[in-house]
């Protein structure tokens, strides 16, 4: 095989009170990427959107991480990718992450499925890190494995796929870009030890909730004290996006990834259709540009089109 | 029924990653307590062991917990409790708890179990808060529910039972006492993200370890980047504990509450024995007084005798 097609899904990380560590895949929106294995060692990138993103594949996060597949490969192949991306850079549901982990997916296809997972996780966090200026997989592993995943460790890697029960997700995009590394340095570097306390029971929580399909534990345990009480700020409507949210029947929810998205969990699609009612209303009244989309989890992660 | 005899046992609190939120009741030790009911608002304590601990009982912990529940009852009734601790104070196996939880389970039995489990807790958290100074309920659960516990959130309460595999636990607990109130002091009030973001990505797996039976995870999971390495100066021969006991096949353990008791888990009971028996060597080395004990987690908790 010298050419693949691949369509590389969505992402909302964090999952409120698991930040850095938890994530999960959606069906929409998703990049298609179509990779074509070279006899040389170079990265071509040619774009078929309309985002402008670099095609210097130095300066391309799917172009970083098919170069750290060409090193590995010891100089031996190349790449020449063809992106259509339809998941707007700086959303907060995955952008990077999604083209990252969908180049080196087709990449594995080209050559055999000679690496694992967990290699494939590593070749797409370089791309990461470019994006976001850390090392993390919170986004990567959903995309890569479907689901929800638990990222244990980052040195060593330590994935671990949440079994879930079915949930709908309904995210809401404001079009407005914030850059992943800006949201990062607005962070503190030091957090207090009872808020730490209170995150981490929050974690034991919706593990718990997950692996035994305790819906109402899932909703107590979507609760932030450390991250969204700082970032909540720069995205639009945020306080009322949540009340409006659950007063339509939302578990429970937060912003996805580093914003501007928001995404909420429901039990079923009918009702999660009213969150998403809701969450139109408000974005309506603000007066912002916005998409929604409303699915159940996508337990495939990034897959070959035909 | 005026009167009951009732055994509360000791616990490991935090189990390594989850400071303030995990627990697990052992078996062995216990405290033997007798409650009996009195026509008048009075607690009086009798102890009949050797710890000389407060029988004034606002200054017992026991007492402490009782007195709640006389104020409860509108100061229609009493209680006269005689105690038997085998729990040394200040061994971080859960000794105020067990007096606290075993008082407040003892005095429901005597009023027709008319509180529920999260009211108990808050009864014998009133205990808690004279021991350490501050009210948490991570040995009190596992005591009076049995099996792993995770408390999600103190105010509100909420309490997670965490069904978790075969799993047995060596306690070793050299007879110096470290009180609960200075292994608090020690700690710093903040902590980095980054080594928040570590330990919570640790309880996230040590919770599904325990509740899909990964072993391997659950052992990968027992690390603690925030407290054990403050806490652990005060215990000695810690870090050659932790060593040989790995060696002899635990799948990971550490600080037992505020210790300086120490534990370490294991599969089954003939392995644990070969930890215990490392355990032993390096006490014995140390020229420290000590106990060991080895059993399987208790699943019941506190419990009637005869």
């Amino acid at each position: 095989m010298r050419t693949v097609t691949i369509k590389s899904p969505a992402t909302v990380s964090n999952l409120v009170c698991g930040f850095d560590i938890l994530g999960m895949a959606l069906h929409e929106p998703f990049d298609i990427m179509t990779l074509r294995l070279l006899d040389e060692p170079k990265v071509i990138i040619r774009n078929k959107d309309q985002f402008g993103l670099p095609t210097e594949p130095e300066k391309n996060v799917a172009g970083i991480a098919l170069l750290s597949i060409v090193a590995k490969m010891n100089n031996k192949i190349g790449f020449e990718l063809e992106i259509e991306k339809h998941i707007k850079p700086g959303s907060g549901i995955g952008s990077s992450a999604a083209s990252a982990a969908g180049a080196v997916f087709a990449a594995n296809q080209l050559l055999g499925n000679i690496f694992d997972t967990d290699e494939l996780v590593q070749f797409a966090m370089n791309g990461e890190k470019l994006a976001s200026g850390v090392k993390h997989a919170d986004n990567i592993a959903p995309c890569l494995m479907g689901g929800v995943t638990l990222i244990r460790s980052i040195h060593p890697l330590d994935i671990i796929p949440i079994s879930a029960p079915e949930l709908y997700i309904t995210v809401g995009h404001p079009q407005i870009e914030i850059r992943t590394s800006d949201a990062r340095q607005i962070l503190k570097k030091q957090v207090l030890l009872k808020d730490a306390i209170k995150q981490w029971g929050n974690v034991g929580g919706l593990i718990a909730g997950f692996l035994t399909g305790d819906y109402d534990l899932i909703g107590r345990s979507l609760e932030d004290v450390i991250i969204e009480p700082v970032r909540s700020i720069l995205i639009p409507g945020f306080n009322e996006l949540k009340i409006k949210s659950m007063e339509a029947g939302a578990l429970g929810g937060g912003i996805s990834g580093s914003g501007p998205s928001v995404f909420m969990l429901r039990k079923n699609e009918t009702t999660a259709k009213a969150v998403e009612k809701a969450m139109i209303e408000i974005y309506e009244k603000i007066g912002t540009d916005y998409h929604t989309y409303t699915g159940p989890i996508n337990k495939k992660g990034v897959e070959v089109v035909n």
